[in-house]
């Protein structure tokens, strides 16, 4: 402990220190929490710990506002204890999904640029207790973050209280890496000064009021590693589509082959597209996302990768000791944000972003939904797929066109819930093919997407609703007494794909 | 003629006029035309009648952009002649709709942001006459824009060749209201520098390529006046309880009384939505939005609009001579921009507007429909209403909550089809109440929604249907073979609530 004090710079802050069961015990029934951690990367761990400990002996439920999902566990043990009344922006955790999925715990499936402006305008919850991650607090009362930046610093500034959770186990050269920009208020605010990847607008750390810091807590627990799969046979040929498109773009003179800063979401999928990059001719390339995952690593490792911005670094066990053991490769080629920065949709249009996120599922029209399984069950959130998608140069939304051995079709007559419009979707890829749908009316798109991204399994089904739907007509024809028939029959039969003798 | 020579007043062009006729043969099937054209503003006139005039013995067609709908009965004629392959971004015209409906053109119903990213990008067909109504053509080659800026400049930017068409029965008052402004490539653009609404930042007028300009033709036609009805008792309502929400947000220290800049989309509600400001507390208000209706002269001639930005200028007959006839005071109170800049998200995001749009119907959870009629059938197309409730301060939706004597609910379990997702709605507002959805996790939002917004005679089914959901569980609890049921008893007794005896 005496060893971690300097860590804490500011010498006026040194005497705040407390256990973290202290720090929990200040938090009331009813209040609302603001907690780091993006992409179970630099979540809070001591402080909420605890507060599962309290629930144990006590009853209170709590609003948990962070960045994104939490590591840790965390989501999980909060959600099995029961504390949380609401929940926003984002979680991806099976047990608190169960919760929510159950009813017995709110939801707020927000776009992640957007909490920001919430907490600054008061529209949300205030913040009784921002609870932070960081490698230190500075002289000048700067928190330096840790492995992501989040919502931290708009908490921070808003909340009443404020604890530090000091993680010791966290890589301290990643100090000088983060630069935390203030938008300020919408209608009083300047342009946001950004105009590279590489740029750095702000400082180095969180400024703080330090009067507001209630308690600092000492922890020493590395993140969870990310549990995300290993490409596979039909994520690789994905892959090789998305990089066929955008070789047909460098033939149409629209990109060259440092293509245009890469977004990509989280998980398996994105990160298996972007691992397809490695033996591709692309180089020079640049990362302007949320989160970076292995793959990017792996991209800089093999000097395809330039400078990559993030708000959150989320590794897997072996890439997590390569990088933080070899720091200094990496140190200049990396910038965290932010998520209102890393997700503005002033940037991201600005910079001209192609936006790589993954759907749930995709319809015959191009809407895709990213979120809820057959219309009702929430899986993780939208996350920041929303910010992107809505404002980037180029939305591409990728899945694998059937699951669960084909008992499922990723792409359906009408999607049972939308998150992206067809408005905001620009590319569909599945390991059947990429449909390129700039341009196209409705009745275009169809054809490309049955003919380029349709398991052939499913194929004729989804031309014989498109055939019943035109007797219909219409700009987007529908027969809506069938539109969710695919899902009906998954519900009651087990599978889409459902042999007409089998629905008489 | 020669008096009109004036309006060229580069020299060098003034040997270029033509008559309409032979502008018009240039044109040759296949190619792309660049219309200016703004919600029935500034659209071009001769050209296109004398286009219309050569289909009666040639056949021929022709992909047509232009900013947004078209007056002058030119989306009619263009329909009735057959001549359109390819309409984008936005109509609204009857005939036109009905051939689009009919499969026998097509129509890309597109963000109005978007489309000038596409020109520049090359994404879309390359324009090969851009065809820009003008009050004149300036000594160094600007060309002055009228009731509207559109897509114009892009246009002018990118294509082959440019017809001007010189109005000289347009206001050349209008003369020094424009402000074109490029923002350059992606990815290579800077910061729009534009940070208040009455800021100025670009030219008076559009910069040409003096080489490429092929034609100049004359002609002398006021635009068509605008359609709207006046407002009735229950858009006064539904003003009201905008109003109403708007008091609550001063109260919550959220807004003061000059609000936000104000948005609101084309039509009747719309405008009756603003026009109910006349009488309100609300003053020092500023408007930034597309089109500027009747009720933002009301409200400036009311005093209680200091500064409205516009991409056009759309009024009524005896507005548009009241207007134009006093001139003079509103001259320092009106800019026009491009609309990729009246409707950029980097603007509406720093701007804070608060955004009023037309809903068609929305849903129990807050999802909107603008633009397909029982999911099928184009009305319009989504328009610039993307562009701003995916961005804004405030995403606010009205829409009477029945229609067709009753007929119909604009409330119904689930939208038929989606162009604004529950992320993107804040407000909703019918003739029964405001639902203010921020924070709102589904199943909050479905309480108010039902309670405040639907109509007494669809309350009770709306309830039933919530009812049976929430015994299937879920984030977004539906009954997917029942979703669309409202629908299709529409389609199939003529009315959405279909009593019980009937539907046996």
């Amino acid at each position: 402990m005496e060893n971690n004090l300097g860590r804490i710079r500011a010498a006026e802050l040194q005497d705040r220190v407390v256990t973290p069961e202290e720090a929990a015990s200040w938090i009331g029934d009813g209040m609302t929490l603001g907690l780091s951690g993006f992409t179970r990367a630099g979540d809070v761990k001591a402080v909420p710990f605890a507060l599962v400990k309290r629930a144990e002996t006590e009853s209170f439920k709590v609003n948990v506002f962070t960045g994104a999902s939490l590591g840790s566990d965390i989501d999980r043990l909060f959600a099995e204890a029961g504390i949380v009344n609401k929940r926003l922006p984002f979680q991806a955790e099976p047990a608190m999904r169960k919760k929510i999925n159950e009813g017995e715990m709110l939801f707020v499936d927000h776009h992640l640029s957007h909490t920001a402006e919430w907490i600054r305008s008061n529209v949300i919850e205030p913040i009784d207790f921002a609870i932070v991650e960081a490698l230190s607090i500075t002289e000048d009362g700067m928190i330096i973050p840790t492995t992501s930046v989040g919502n931290s610093s708009v908490f921070v500034k808003h909340a009443k209280n404020i604890i530090v959770e000091i993680n010791t186990a966290q890589p301290e050269l990643f100090e000088g890496l983060h630069d935390i920009y203030d938008t300020g208020k919408q209608g009083e605010r300047m342009p946001i000064p950004l105009t590279t990847v590489d740029q750095r607008i702000g400082t180095i750390g969180i400024p703080i009021d330090m009067d507001k810091v209630r308690g600092i807590v000492f922890t020493e627990q590395l993140d969870s590693p990310s549990n995300i799969v290993a490409p596979d046979e039909e994520t690789k040929i994905m892959a090789d589509h998305l990089l066929e498109f955008f070789r047909s773009e460098i033939r149409a003179g629209r990109l060259t082959e440092t293509l245009a800063p890469l977004q990509s979401g989280i998980g398996s999928v994105a990160n298996a597209v972007l691992h397809g990059m490695i033996d591709s001719e692309f180089e020079g390339l640049e990362v302007y996302s949320e989160v970076l995952q292995d793959a990017v690593f792996d991209l800089i490792d093999a000097g395809k990768v330039e400078f990559a911005s993030c708000c959150s670094i989320t590794l897997s066990e072996p890439k997590m000791k390569q990088v933080f053991g070899n720091f200094d490769n990496y140190r200049n080629k990396i910038v965290m944000r932010p998520q209102e920065i890393s997700n503005h949709p002033e940037l991201i249009r600005r910079l001209g972003l192609i936006s790589i996120n993954t759907a749930l599922e995709f319809d015959i029209y191009g809407n895709v939904n990213s979120t809820h399984v057959s219309g009702s069950k929430m899986m993780n959130g939208i996350g920041g797929s929303g910010d992107f998608a809505r404002n980037a140069r180029l939305a591409v939304f990728v899945t694998k066109s059937i699951a669960k051995e084909g008992r499922i079709s990723s792409v359906v007559p009408f999607v049972s819930h939308v998150d992206h419009t067809e408005h905001d979707v620009d590319v569909v890829v599945t390991e059947q093919g990429y449909a390129d749908l700039r341009g196209l009316a409705p009745r275009e798109r169809v054809v490309v997407i049955i003919e380029n991204c349709v398991h052939p399994m499913y194929r004729e089904a989804l031309r014989e609703y498109y055939a019943e739907a035109l007797t219909r007509g219409g700009q987007t024809p529908h027969v809506l007494e069938k539109a969710f028939s695919w899902h009906t029959n998954l519900a009651e039969h087990g599978s889409m794909l459902v042999k007409k003798e089998q629905t008489v």
